[in-house]
């Protein structure tokens, strides 16, 4: 057995089944080496950044992560900004870089480069693996480290020799650590808190956003009068009809401001005290309300889901938590704007779908209109790299074969790593796809003027837009054997949604919006 | 006058008068300050891969560095790939990171990352200004730090609020360094070697592949009977009918032993010591020959052309270099192979044409069928990170917008950094693309078995196979704004290649390869 063979075995016995990939020389022998191991599953992506992103959606979706194969530190580079989501997401993600074997290295071939510089910008676990004797053991620990508590980016480097030499043999799974549960004092703080009279508000993030946390923070919402809050960016949140309805902050810091008013305790629960995305002119970057006293209940490493019931415990008695009622809107009709996209999504999305959110702008109406939706995950862009959306989808999909996936997705986000409707065609996948095609940066359209930019001239303008030439996302998705429709009124849009959902596989719509 | 104002025109002062771009917020004030200096041309990518590729593409040819303009760490992430061929090129590049408000990244906000450490991967010089009195200056010496010698990637991150702040001026151009002049004894030295009567060799590459170095370095193969070889990937060969010719070391090191066999001198002129690409079991990694001593006449930041000559001068007395004979291929007629995308191409290729060469093994043929075409300027795949080929073509056609520029692209690699095609379109240049359309990554398929992989099985055989679902290269062209066609047979490629060679304007051939 080489090194190869042991290191996808057990990653195999380490509950890692699934292997993102984008090989190439270096990485040959592992390739080799898939076909000893039945139970690993390698998806091919034509470009890292899918490969990184499928496994950020692939480790949100599955509770278990996924491995990478990238090709040394270029491969590395182009996946780079989807790993950095999933560093902010706490994504369980098993990064394998293969590297030239380690006596080639001091030629300084040309695709000798630091692998670790790069990886360290992304990786809470780095090891280059020396022995071939050594890499399962490497691989073990590294599946750990990506389970965390908090999970996180485990990067393994594989040199070349070190994937073809034997002896090798596969190295029993490291047990997981557990998240720590937080003490009593803690608790008893935000209690007291939240039992003071004063203004309160809690702060959800990362591990509280599925069903058992919200339950626990409704109710403590319901029996004191706190206000309940996501995060902005929310790794993957349960919602829909019958679930703790949850308001997330607003992207904007003038939003967020509103929202946290007057408060004078904030509890954080899995959440990190809010800023603002980016700095602006004469605006606060941190968003805590002067005079507010910030709890911290749980953070990172930490059972927050038992923390929040021990609060309910200690302040919600017998109260229920709120429950979203059952709503949709009624399906859109007339022009097609970001709003009737929304309601289309609203009246048409499937039971237990997933949808992978990067619509950014045009975004902002979909989750009022899916909430009363039967129940779904939502996915965010939590890093703020634009380009997720479509590799997310499609490793949530590898994730829940039997699940729905819609993406919501900008046009101009969709352009970084549209390669992901290739490997969604390849393998399958029932993801559908909306691009909110309104042709410019909308974002920085806004931006512009918000960091307090002069008036824009023409040459700035034209930087943010993208009209000249115009996307033909419907050609681009035929390209990559994906379906695809355009739509330009409320009414196409909804009867080609739904023959999409109704339809397995991969299904594209280009959603034009009016201007 | 802000941070970003003086930046931009402190850069047109120093000679760089494109960025290639993709902002986002934390460039905004750079985005704005373009309209206050007409003299930067600023061009939009998609992609940060296709804004870095034109940047060493417009370095190679335009003997100017070109600005980029990257988001945060995740942009240059984005872009590390193609910023590492252009390091391998030593190519200038004036790599403009924007960054988080200095006062702002504390807060450690969703796109917070370390972007020195991914920075350093790639660049020869890296600095974060702090303040914007200090930005144009900072600007100025990255431009020279840029120019070398030898030419590197300079990296200026670019925080938001030394963007927005006042006050600041422009600040005078730093006067670039000058080629160290190699001194006598090293020449003399080479020199005595190729008068020993021991089979010598000259291994030409970097500065030393434009028509005067050739010249100098073919007197000195003809009078002295030294072999004359070029590395295998060059920044960019001067090449054609009446120009010297340059045989490249082969990509594979038998190719490269063969071609030095039995050498006793090998003179290395702006090159390095020939190595294997990648390492494989059981075979060398370092091809220089046993017994073989090795001569650096020249090296980066040395003027290897004037050394070249002074050798010239000193062993090759009158003696005229050897010129190639004007000639071309027939028109190929028939199948659809490589060898006859090679023939239709040396058959119709324009005269200044800019050849951009990503086909891989696909491309083995097009140096032997355009040898002797008329002049020429061929630029190759300097680091080895695929994805290089149709923005390295994107940013030489905005160099010399009077030459036609040829992509040749290998399917695979094509897919990297497609969204070069908007660009194109966008900027109305004359790129001509041809897509060796074979259906799979054909280097891996060699490779797996060249690494010594026992014979790959079905698992392994898919990674290396892109025909599921075939990739409709006409389609994806189109949906970016590209006019494209397909050509099946030699017949109709040489007639779509001489329409796209006629018409000015960006055009895509994807030419499906017989099997």
């Amino acid at each position: 057995m080489n090194g190869a063979q042991s290191l996808i075995r057990t990653l195999v016995d380490s509950g890692v089944e699934v292997c993102f990939a984008n090989p190439g020389t270096s990485e040959m022998h592992f390739v080799a080496a898939l076909d000893t191991v039945p139970e690993m599953r390698a998806v091919l992506g034509l470009f890292e950044g899918v490969v990184t992103g499928a496994a950020d959606g692939y480790g949100r979706m599955a509770g278990a992560p996924a491995a990478t194969l990238l090709h040394l530190g270029s491969g590395l580079g182009n996946g780079l900004a989807n790993l950095h989501n999933a560093r902010r997401a706490r994504t369980p993600v098993v990064n394998v870089v293969g590297d030239h074997a380690t006596y080639h290295k001091r030629y300084d071939a040309p695709l000798e480069s630091d692998i670790e510089t790069v990886a360290r910008n992304v990786s809470g676990w780095y090891r280059s693996s020396a022995r071939s004797a050594d890499v399962a053991g490497d691989a073990a620990q590294a599946v750990a480290a990506a389970l965390g508590p908090p999970g996180q980016v485990a990067t393994l480097v594989l040199p070349a020799d070190v994937s073809w030499s034997e002896p090798a043999a596969p190295a029993p799974p490291v047990p997981p650590a557990v998240r720590r549960i937080v003490p009593d004092a803690v608790v008893e703080a935000a209690a007291k808190a939240l039992r003071s009279g004063e203004h309160a508000a809690l702060l959800v993030g990362g591990t509280a956003t599925l069903e058992r946390g919200l339950v626990a923070a409704s109710r403590v919402a319901q029996a004191t009068g706190a206000r309940l809050f996501g995060e902005t960016f929310l790794t993957r949140l349960e919602r829909g009809a019958g679930l703790p309805p949850l308001e997330r902050l607003g992207y904007l810091a003038e939003f967020m401001q509103a929202q946290l008013a007057g408060a004078r305790h904030l509890i954080l629960v899995d959440a990190r005290e809010p800023v603002s995305f980016f700095a602006y002119p004469g605006k606060p970057s941190h968003l805590v309300p002067e005079g507010c006293e910030v709890h911290v209940l749980a953070t990172g490493g930490d059972d927050a889901v038992a923390a929040l019931e021990h609060l309910a415990d200690l302040v919600a008695g017998g109260e229920e938590p709120l429950r979203q009622e059952a709503s949709r809107p009624e399906p859109p009709t007339g022009a097609l704007t970001a709003e009737a996209v929304a309601q289309a999504v609203g009246a048409l999305l499937p039971e237990g779908a997933i949808v992978s959110d990067e619509a950014n702008t045009s975004g902002l109406w979909a989750p009022a209109a899916t909430a009363g939706c039967p129940r779904h995950d939502w996915l965010t862009l939590t890093g703020g790299a634009i380009g997720q959306g479509l590799p997310l989808a499609t490793g949530a999909a590898v994730a829940c074969p039997d699940r729905p996936v819609l993406a919501l997705e900008a046009d101009g986000s969709a352009m970084y790593t549209l390669q992901a409707l290739w490997t969604q065609a390849r393998e399958g996948l029932d993801v559908t796809t909306v691009v909110f095609n309104n042709r410019s940066y909308a974002i920085l359209n806004m931006e512009l003027g918000r960091v307090g930019a002069e008036a824009g001239g023409p040459k700035a303008l034209d930087m943010l837009d993208i009209s000249r030439p115009d996307l033909d996302f419907v050609a681009l998705a035929a390209g990559m054997g994906v379906p695809a429709t355009r739509a330009t009124t409320a009414d196409e849009l909804v009867e080609q949604l739904g023959r999409a959902f109704a339809e397995p596989g991969p299904h594209l719509i280009d959603a034009v919006l009016a201007p």
